[in-house]
């Protein structure tokens, strides 16, 4: 009997975002995709979230291959990220994903820190080891996406990254349906399939459908027009770019993600526009309002962003005004919302007409919603699948598109992050878990900040802190104690509070000198219980509360 | 020529929430609506926002009269505290909003705090001062809701509140589209209309359309259901006790917010169900989990709820388990995406089915769309136009409807919080503004948490504090620091930074008090400025830095 195949996804599952999954056979490990996360709410002053390295920090041989499916940040952000904590030998990705991710390399001083290697999709399979790789492509809102498929002793794995099912994409490389077809005549042991629209009944609108829409409302405009989107929609830019071209419109591109990514893309091929009509920032006062399209980032009301500094009129070079119009061509991601509609407050207080998927046909999404992933199925009829890339519900609802599809219920595996799951003849089942956890970005620190300091500053944020610094003294072998000082931030104090809270910490702290009780952190215990009764019945609040005796 | 009638919106403007207007005539003034909104999380640790109240403080007379137009909180949820802090002679209310309004009021032990007084839509104007005021029945999503027409001397005012074309609502009571003509034909000069939903092109479902769901999912069940929505959702209710009955499932609700509205609907004749179907909590463990639906709050994933307790298995009375469904019938209000879909994960952690507005036709609008707010304008061809309740987005959206709809342009009154609006033969203009701020309820502080102390607050849970406490001594006339302490609570300090930044703050004060530097206010300068650089170059932080120096 050969060998298990072991697939452990180290982060993606119960999520959005961070996508990461290792394969193992044979002592050798790829691993498709090294994405990151961008923090919550709750993450407080974190700036981004890397899946848990630790699982292939102590392996022994360097990792085969990372393998990158398409350019996405959620796929690949944590590359740099891995290649300085664990060896890898050889990155895999397509053309334009390997464009997007040098850049990012070099930035990080990172270009030799593994060999970088080109997928060809039509060019056949390519060996890593126990793994023969191909590749199929597939229809996404970044070019040059493709599906993994991972030919082992111990089986066929399907991986298909992110995709949707549109046959009318803007660069007419559609979702490769005849090879999905193909590899399911010759037998697929598991499918790993992108969950991040299951729930969602139908199928996605293509690509080019915005295209229509941006054809629709572009021309009739006389003002500015700005079109925000994210900074590696390269479709989405060459529509907007076209019908500017069309109505004699310049392209004047803001924000320096969007400028990088543009550049790459148009050098590798993949944005068509002629030299002229493309003018720089400093250049847009020489044009009527009329004469210019703007491409921005800012979609998600990122605070530093172009939008949002243009919105709040802190931009050097792009204002808006009565007449003018933005189009935002996205969608929030869940919890960036209020910044959204803040940054569509203040340009529509500016007098512009702002254009957004909630009132016009602006953006449709590049993952396959019910429907497609139900073709997914029937193309490649697997024989066990694991849904991946998805929160839990997500998960769930495409389990049961999967079973309604006529997978076994029991072939169903609805793993979580550090599972590990093994593939053998007899099917794929979760054996085993690995650590898998996440690591906070902060600042210039990757991992320092840990669960602890976060819960620390989530109290802080609650009610604020209050700060008691009290001396203790002794003469003549007495111990005496001076007058505490305290220190409130963040917190409604009034006078009247704060001198009652002086008088009990005085009070505290004279009752406990006087039995003698003169260890400091009974002190500081005392001080923190008695004032923190004290603000909570007068206040309903809970400060933290830091007493601090110094001995003198 | 007639006085003015001044216009002046404390709330509602500018955001959604906290809907509040005064209107003045002949030194008399009424108040439409006294809502509240709910915090953002950028307002840490607050519990409820309120408009300022100011401006009618500072008035020498009692408020004639507050009228209320519907049960929401947005709309009633301030009324409490307005009752506190100023005098008013009459609150107005339809039966069900009273009914709802007296049970707020008696929780806060100010049910004698005003006369409290039934509107009845069918019976004609009441005079309140120079105000005659008539009612006009609208559909929303909870019954009884009323716009105001205020009859005086300076002109004619329509104030919507909310409202949507509903013409099939489930209590039979439609929005009165011929009293609205009516209206229209005896002139209307000015209308104040909801512009909640004003960027959403076409009309909103019926909210029957949500019973027919229902109808549609709940008999082909076996597991136990729940239902959860707003707990002012009285026909949601009815619509899901209905096809219970219809099933013969026990209607068993959970919540106290739910139970408490629930009765009074009931004992006012606003719910019918027959007294047999409902059970308490603890019966449910009576009955298979096919033979219950369970009415639940928490359909906004707020954390103590019974929806949330429930899907962490954190209720006394209710579980879910495989084969259950949940439906939560309601639309997360901006912001609170995140803690509903975490809801949503757990819950299909759990093995149940949820469906919600995404997937599933379980919840409709109760606010009109375009063509409604369009409806609206034709019906009463208003003078002039104010939107209200609304984002500054929603209000531009609904003004470009008005424009089309034939309002002048000049007589569309884009305002803020605070602005005084007048109304005279002339038109409606903006002439003045006064104070309208927030004022935050937090603990049990109302009032006494002002910007400074969030802006603390959003410090401290950015990057955290560090305190630094220094002793200062003096022998033989000559000055000596002690070792400095340091406590540093949510920024990720580690051994070898924390005995640098105490080597650092020692040598701050060594050399100045070598330097005789012994003022402490610039001891504590030197001591912020310090250790404030070490620690942004090596962590790229800024936590809140708290030096205290103790002369001892």
């Amino acid at each position: 009997m050969p060998e298990a195949l072991r697939i452990i996804p180290l982060g993606g599952l119960g999520e959005v975002g961070k996508n990461m999954t290792v394969y193992e056979l044979g002592g050798e490990a790829i691993v498709v995709d090294c994405g990151l996360a961008f923090p919550r709410d709750e993450h407080l002053g974190v700036d981004l979230i890397l899946p848990e390295f630790t699982y292939l920090q102590q392996r022994e041989r360097p990792v085969r291959a990372v393998v990158l499916t398409h350019a996405h940040e959620d796929h690949v952000g944590a590359l740099p990220y891995l290649l300085r904590e664990v060896r890898v030998e050889e990155v895999w990705a397509t053309r334009l994903t390997l464009g997007l991710v040098k850049s990012k390399l070099d930035e990080h001083g990172l270009l030799r820190a593994s060999e970088l290697r080109e997928i060809d999709p039509e060019r056949g399979a390519i060996d890593l080891g126990p793994f023969r790789a191909e590749f199929v492509r597939v229809a996404h809102s970044v070019p040059d996406s493709v599906a993994v498929l991972l030919e082992t002793e111990a089986g066929r794995v399907l991986h298909t990254g992110d995709w949707k099912l549109d046959h009318t994409p803007v660069d007419g490389l559609r979702t490769d349906v005849g090879r999905l077809a193909e590899l399911g005549n010759r037998g697929v042991d598991l499918l790993l399939g992108d969950s991040t629209n299951a729930e969602r009944p139908g199928v996605t609108g293509s690509e080019r459908l915005v295209g229509e829409a941006f054809r629709q409302i572009i021309p009739q405009r006389s003002g500015r027009i700005l079109v925000a989107s994210f900074a590696s929609n390269v479709h989405r830019m060459q529509q907007a770019i076209d019908v500017a071209v069309e109505v004699g419109r310049k392209v004047c591109v803001v924000g320096r993600s969007m400028r990088k990514n543009l550049n790459i893309a148009r050098n590798l091929g993949y944005i068509d526009m002629p030299e002229d009509s493309l003018i720089r920032p400093v250049e847009l006062e020489e044009h009527a309002p009329g004469e210019v399209l703007i491409l921005c980032t800012g979609s998600q009301g990122e605070p530093l962003s172009a939008l949002v500094r243009i919105a709040y009129h802190d931009h050097p070079a792009v204002h808006v005004e009565r007449g003018d119009t933005v189009i935002i061509s996205a969608k929030p991601v869940p919890g960036n919302e209020l910044r959204v509609h803040d940054a569509i407050n203040q340009l529509a207080k500016s007098g512009a007409e702002v254009l957004h998927q909630e009132n016009a046909p602006v953006h449709v999404s590049g993952h396959g919603y019910a429907e497609e992933l139900r073709t997914m199925i029937s193309l490649v009829r697997p024989k066990a699948m694991m849904p991946v890339h998805g929160e839990f519900r997500m998960l769930a609802a495409h389990a049961r598109l999967a079973e309604e599809g006529g997978v076994p219920p029991d072939a169903i595996v609805l793993a979580e992050n550090g599972a590990v799951v093994e593939l053998t003849p007899a099917g794929a089942r979760v054996v085993d878990d690995v650590e898998s956890g996440v690591t906070f970005v902060d600042g210039l620190g990757v991992g320092d900040v840990r669960d602890v300091a976060l819960r620390d500053r989530r109290h802080l944020s609650e009610d604020g802190v209050l700060i008691i610094v009290a001396t203790l003294g002794g003469t003549n072998g007495r111990a005496s104690a001076g007058p505490p000082e305290l220190i409130a931030r963040g917190f409604a104090e009034s006078d009247t509070l704060l001198a009652e809270m002086r008088d009990e910490a005085d009070r505290v702290l004279r009752d406990l000198v006087e039995d003698d009780v003169v260890e400091i952190k009974l002190l500081q215990e005392h001080l923190h219980d008695g004032l923190g009764q004290l603000i909570y019945d007068r206040t309903g609040r809970r400060p933290m509360i830091l007493p601090v005796v110094v001995e003198v």
